[in-house]
């Protein structure tokens, strides 16, 4: 099992995951330096001919976009997206990322540039949460032409559970951050979508938009 | 402020309490041994012609249908009620409960037992959780009758927010211990509906059917 | 079940909840850009002839502002409030805002503000937490004539339990952020409150006085 | 929107859920007295030609089995199935099933029941916790030939990070309750799959066997 | 340093606590089997004349109570008791013992046997929790004429803060572990009293009706 | 029950408590503005000739000593004192303040501020935690010749025990937020010094420096 | 990376072990049936000669002394243990295992019987927890005479860091779940024993003393 | 027991650790003012001709820089480090360092730094976390030659398991602060790695590097 890794002293790189997992090793930008973030973009830049990092914040955007000029920042999703040499393979259908409220948006948009970056259809259904259920009934097209649906909520994150008892394709909840007190962070919905009445709901990690696209994009290309 | 209290040396009872809040002090009878249980009933009885005990064991429900012979039990709610000599002033609309889920009912029945007893009409809507969201707003009619709707639902305890958001009445949401795993004995619910996106849903504690009903009592009777 | 709604791509405004619910949607400000916010309340002053907003930060304060000259900024509840076309229907009774210490009164004075906004009378007792408990009760008058109340109090949350022991109208506790170790950020009082002793007394979330104004105001609107 | 459902006082069945979802609803059974299981039990029955029960006790089982001669008893899974009266439609591959150890067995089993119930083909491994890594690395045939893995772990949870690692299909991870001291009930691998640095691991309810089969067929039957 | 001791094997006495605290050890019954208790039992009589044993089920209360004949059993606080060859140092003053419900009895019984085998006058007041606030207030004469004040609450633990602000003595509360739900078996009123409003309150273990004594006893012989 | 209380709309001041409990009021500074303080500390010194505010940021800080000549500011404790018109009657016997390790010193500091103020003599021994054994048995002499012993400690705050073994005087525990990681801001030294394997410890909350020294001063002044 | 390992289904047995690790998988009893238990013994015992269970149920140690005539029962340990063909190789040291309390001793004896079967010398000092600092500053002997130090301790925990404190040997920390209310099981001596002030303290899970135990072997095996 | 210490008023310093434990006693930055950790630092050099700070902030970083010309300073582990007169006995193996991600490298720092000053060889492995598993297998020959492994991970702590299982030496595991969301500042891998079914892994403090090279010095020493 002899596999390709590249040491950079503080990191390595595992240059095997396009062929293990069917796409490159993606970069965590949190605790990692401006210095150690550029130097991580240029050997997979080097490899792969381009890159996505996430939790990006503003210096080292900055100096991505230095570095590398065709590199695409979003910032509200803080994310930098370097397009590879070649595109990814596409996807089967379209994912559908769904939020409750206008302040999930950052954790949209980064499963939306991730998704999109992986080589799937991506479309979007924004601040339908259920204290207003007609707003989510009245997108029933969106949900019926979704191949995935991700849904990302904050504070009771009860918008899991409606629309995983709507649809049949696979859903995937997202806890967010939003909320204060007793919502502790995320904690709140994230207990709501693991308790999910709806069979067969999943979830990911608190305010992981990467994590959601990602597994979604594991489905949409099997 | 002289008050009316009567001490049994283990209790103190709050006679005074039928003035100030309109109704008699309700026995808890968790912890209690069942001769404590039965001379407090005895004394209530005596005082104010009937009783309430809630959360009564199997052994203690047997001794007080001994003691007196006209209580009423319910065994699902683990309640024994006497009605006392003359009925409680009656509320004005009706009391609606809603559960999620039909292994909610025996904290349902703790809420109708005690709404009942208060002197409010109770009306009932059972296993309409949110994973078929067809379920609850097929009661749009039982929903827009209530004066007062009390939720009661466990897991995910979404159906809280969606109520809420149905209806302008005043919305008590009651956790349950429904459940396993990260539903963590009905911490997972009661996290959601404190964090309810619809405005202005109060919670009370976890099983609390008890106490949501006098909640409710309270508002009936304004 | 055709009902209205407007999407800001961004946002999907539920402009059928003043219908349903019997007052607009509320911006809850956190989390939200300060253009999403001046959008948001435009389409509802639009829509509705007026806004209010809540968890405002001070840019966004000064920017709704600036659009609209009438708004009522109170930086203390950090809200924003235009009043509408016609002012909201008018509760029954007086909604008594209780705190237990001076510094719960930022979230006091968001649910003062928001109770006015839905259109009931306010008034308001300041510290009198229960380690000198003659305070409560030198406010008999206050408590005996108001048609709800709401307790506001932090650390020990004790106040909650001493005042739904007082008075038989509805009582709503919201526990606040307010302490240090024990506390925390809320946590302490929250559970005082759910185990309140006292039956009926209702809880919201940490510091959320819009939240227990809003059950406030349901209750008042019945 | 007209759907059909069914009342029976405890319960509203969801009859509309087999064409909403793919499968008719399932009873969770616990919390639910054997009276309520096998009344819900002969509607399902009526209506699909057949069930299948979760979380089953050993009273509900004998009584399920005396009623259905033909019910399928897993008294490992705690589960019991009637099939319908036709199969359900066959999904593209085969769900994969890993358990980390044998005491991981039940939540496996119910997994396994549920998977094939809803028309999936399933493969095992079991045993392969990461403590002898060389055990998961032997079953590559295994993992590459799977269309969806499901990782079950107690513990340290730390299997689902690996396979996630080392497969591109989707992935599913369960923790479980295995464990003592600060396994606290399953919470420790439940924490571990949330953080899993594979990226798109998704992750359901400790325990939840059933939860995460259901998710592997909406995926297998996209 | 050299100090007296003696080990069992499976203990090791420490027989000089009579001189370095004023009161020998006590046995922690919980956890040790009837043959342990029994055998330090015996060491502790032969040293001191005496012992005192908490925590003490029921099969080790009958072997004590066989092998002494003295002894005396309390099997509501479940202690044993065996008074020593010359009764301890009698204390200053009075300790009163207060409690918030009838169901805190077992710990403010074992509260009152270690109290008074430690050599100190006991006083008592039950059920007088903060809901019907009279009953507390009329007890005045016995607050005032206690040298120190155990509360001993369960739930919503807010005595505590009352009776810390009522009287100038020292006050040790007590959380019970009584209640349901969000008392997280005795979490709730342990953070409600570490947060008193009441400066200078003092806290001991949930259910620590020993430990308030100890700690009461300590002030009362100083 | 006629009680003195002033009002200042946003402050109730309970100036009975000086006959109450043998000290007036104490300002809490946190969450109050620099006018809300002053002016608190402008009608304590009005009419009881000084006071004493505690977490009193800086800028509170500068605006007390502006406007009172006399006031004694302590930075590391972040404690305001003005002496009153009479010093508070004097207690028995002297407070030994221990502490675990120098980052406790704030925490000592406004124990220290508080007891002196409250009429006590102080004596501090510092940094002699228990991983350095003979630190702490070297004080016998401080700890023999102390009326009562507060122990401050962060981390594991393992001293406690300790010295609750060595003395027979009362102990009462301060745990405090020194530490990282698994300290949990404090809840390591919390519940260690809750479940103190030495009889009759009694704790206080987090960092509550102010409310070892109020607690000490009743047992000190009884 | 050919490795040995053995399927039974239900099992992968880890052959492997001995030579990766020094000692042979051991059979974790919980949640494995009496079936599972005795033949995964059958194929250890079949391959190394002996085998080691932890964990072991009555009815499991029944069965396996019924099938393997010279297994070593210890019931307080809930071990069972068939050395091997030969035995392993003896470590350097003794192994000191120190009980703070009577109550932690069945934690003990699995450390105990461990440490023994892995080839280890072991000496034990019970009963000398921190209230009584006395007791194991008179183990001086035995504590500078061991190699390794493993320190049992519920509740407070605190004695972890004191013998921490007074050997430069490794120091291994067990918490054990002794102790009721706010010891949570074990968490407080968790965190105490994880924020030790002595340097270099490691820690295990809660109740773990077979973890102990081989971190103890594996350092003294170096 | 006479031992030797010095007072500084603020400090207690244990001179005797020297002798005691086999390293003077080390300063532990957080929480100290930059003139206390520099009068530390000077009466430490002063006994020992050198010191070891860690957690050191900037500020006191410079003037410990300033103080000492000949102090090593890494601001990645936040440590300063002047060398004493005569180097510390020299352990016997090699302490191998490894972790799972680049954002745990300033843990790492701490480590090493902390190992070399104790006289330990180090050795590195950075980023090899579990999800790419070829990684750490190929790094068998460091991990063959290590007498001691030192494992970090943040987010799912895995890699503690897999290494645990791979070697025979002593494994101590290190979780870190890395992450978001549910990794809890650390408590997720701090569970994951108590709870690891590699048997004989011990593990310290969240992001305690230095605890982690301490106890790994413990053991390379005996």
């Amino acid at each position: 099992m002899t596999r390709e890794r590249e040491s950079l002293g503080f990191a390595t790189l595992d240059h095997d995951r396009m062929l293990r997992q069917g796409f490159p090793e993606v970069i965590y930008g949190a605790g990692k330096t401006v210095e150690q973030i550029v130097a991580i973009a240029e050997r997979l830049a080097e490899h792969d001919g381009g890159f996505l990092a996430t939790r990006v914040a503003e210096e080292a955007s900055s100096a991505l976009a230095k570095r590398f000029h065709r590199v695409e920042l979003n910032r509200v999703a803080r994310t930098a997206y370097l397009p590879g040499a070649e595109p990814p393979p596409t996807g089967r259908g379209t994912i559908l990322i769904v939020t409750a409220g206008t302040s999930d948006l950052p954790v949209a948009e980064e499963a939306a540039v991730t998704a999109s970056a992986m080589g799937n259809a991506v479309a979007r259904v924004n601040d339908v949460g259920v204290a207003g259920i007609h707003r989510i009934l009245a997108q029933k097209d969106a949900l019926m032409s979704a191949a995935i649906v991700i849904v990302i909520a904050g504070m009771d994150g009860a918008l899991a559970s409606v629309v995983g008892g709507l649809v049949r394709v696979p859903v995937i909840a997202v806890p967010t951050s939003v909320g204060y007190g007793a919502a502790f962070d995320g904690l709140a919905p994230l207990l709501t979508m693991l308790n999910s009445c709806a069979a067969g709901v999943t979830v990911v990690n608190i305010d992981n938009g990467f994590g959601a696209a990602a597994a979604a994009s594991r489905i949409n290309h099997a």
